[in-house]
């Protein structure tokens, strides 16, 4: 499906759904709108993804099937300075894809227009109505369930979850991914917001999913949120801890973050103490371990420096460590990926 | 406030909510409506708690403010028999209560009714449209905060919760309660549904509460949900735990349960591995103990053997224990909930 990504003034550092989407997603994006940024293409800001030209608006975009919402505001409120960007593409008969809080098929203009125009607009983060309580059942599945957790929000949970099933898949291993999180549904063209479903559901939004895919693969890595010891988001990890009844979980950790992200009088707890945590924590409902971790090394300038904190936290684990984005196939060793990957799997 | 309680076909031992507020609320509670006992009293089924006639539909209940659904059908929903009783309170300029999950303000009929007789709706499960993420501020108020935690749900936190502040309020010890579900916010008058926010505002809408009265207080005491291994529900647990940063917290248990209700193939840890659980969950946010237990026992005829369970939870707990509706004020021995509220006071 070929698709034009808004990105207006955030593009690309703070645009994180655009560049993740250009990075790990199958749509063919045509073109990234940021009227900053007119003229350029992306290949000059992320060399390493799918290029495309950026450009001011969406009439300068070329054909395409969908425009696809690829920044968030704080709060996830709609800005109208995008307004004529997503009238435009409506009145071209593009599909919307959007991950705001403000969801665009609940817009009047916007909602006539795509009847007009018979145009599909799909609010990434509106939970399906039909979600309700787990009922215990995700340990049922044949798949073997692997969950990355992490020390933190924003220590790569995501990116190192999609790395790892990618390494997987280049070895034939039959493995699928539930998302969670907007991103991460908009990249697999499915799944359920964890984080916007009624806080009673959030296992039972897990469990769904794994329920849905879990007998068509050997292996599902499913994205996980937050941090079990987050001030604010600990519920919706614990839910997925046990909603997902993950067999083996890959501690994800940002080198040298010491404290919670936003939370700054919040210390992060030593590694092993989030070992322990994650794994007593879900053991009453199934028994799982920490079987490898995913160091974000991006702090890092130097990458001996950088093999040295990943062997420091493997070390810290007590298991298998890498950082998926850094070192594998784009340094060409593949010994630490590999490792990761026998331990998980 | 004057009320009514509809309780059809429930009244008592399915209709937890009206035999909770009969127990615990300061409602002035006039009639009890259930078509199953009408003619006879609620003192016939349950001798400990305010009295009332039981009629057969709203048309026989002497004059009120308003009629409060006092019960929960599995799935929330409004059964279409209640529909005249509820039509009838209306027409008498009564308002409404309800914890439905199916929210009455937004059934038609009801709401023209309502705006027709000058009625206030008020559908307790609604959560307000303010609530976001928690600060990680609740600890800087000025209440300590007790926190009631399970082993289970439906093991008697709510119970427990009022009944311990009942005792305090007693002994003049100035202490506010924090309701998490229904109808602890029914009782209260005030509160938010804790199980039906955003799965994002978990925390948040419990610090919400707790930052609006903890500066009124000397404790607080909050009501916990669920259990930290529950299979469904232990999101919700979680996010009390952190958004509240409890300074001191009360283990709930059922004598005898040994496997989560309804998911009986989890089988509950041991009274001492929760205790480290909670502790170790909710240190790295904000240190914490438990402090005390509260044991529901209901369930053992015997008041010696009674007496040995509770000696025997609170052997496991290393903390003092007692069964506050069982013993202290009932039977005149006030031991048990003095040792218990001097822990945790």
């Amino acid at each position: 499906m070929k698709v034009a990504v808004l990105a207006h003034e955030k593009f690309p550092d703070r645009a994180k759904t655009a560049v993740g989407l250009l990075r790990y997603s199958d749509y063919e994006i045509e073109a990234v709108l940021d009227r900053d940024n007119a003229g350029k293409r992306v290949s000059e800001f992320v060399p390493d993804v799918q290029d495309a030209p950026i450009v001011a608006e969406m009439a300068d975009a070329p054909a395409v099937d969908a425009l696809i919402i690829g920044i968030a505001p704080i709060g996830g409120g709609f800005d109208e300075s995008w307004r004529s960007d997503v009238r435009t593409a409506l009145e071209r008969g593009c599909d919307l894809i959007s991950g705001l809080h403000y969801f665009l098929e609940d817009d009047d203009e916007f909602a006539a227009l795509a009847a007009d125009n018979d145009c599909d607009v799909w609010d990434v983060r509106k939970p399906p109505e039909d979600l309700t309580v787990a009922q215990g059942v995700a340990g049922e599945v044949d798949a073997e369930v692997v969950l990355t957790v992490g020390t933190d929000c924003s220590v790569g949970k995501m990116t190192a979850t999609l790395e790892l099933l990618e390494a997987a898949r280049e070895r034939g291993v039959d493995a699928g991914f539930v998302p969670t999180g907007q991103t991460g549904i908009m990249i697999e063209g499915w799944g359920n917001p964890v984080d916007r479903v009624v806080s009673d559901f959030t296992a039972g939004a897990v469990e769904e999913m794994l329920v849905e895919r879990g007998d068509d693969y050997d292996y599902l890595f499913v994205e996980g949120q937050g941090s079990i010891v987050h001030p604010a988001y600990s519920a919706v990890t614990c839910g997925i801890l046990h909603g997902s009844m993950a067999d083996r979980l890959v501690l994800c950790h940002e080198a040298g973050r010491e404290a919670v992200h936003g939370y700054e009088e919040f210390d992060l707890p030593p590694v092993p103490e989030y070992v322990d945590l994650y794994e007593d924590l879900a053991g009453p409902v199934h028994e799982t371990e920490v079987a490898a971790g995913a160091l974000n090394t991006k702090g890092i300038a130097d990458d001996a420096e950088a093999r040295a904190a990943v062997e420091s936290f493997a070390a810290d684990l007590d298991a298998p460590a890498t950082d998926p984005v850094r070192f594998g196939e784009r340094d060409g060793d593949d010994a630490g990926i590999d490792a990761v990957l026998e331990a998980i799997l």
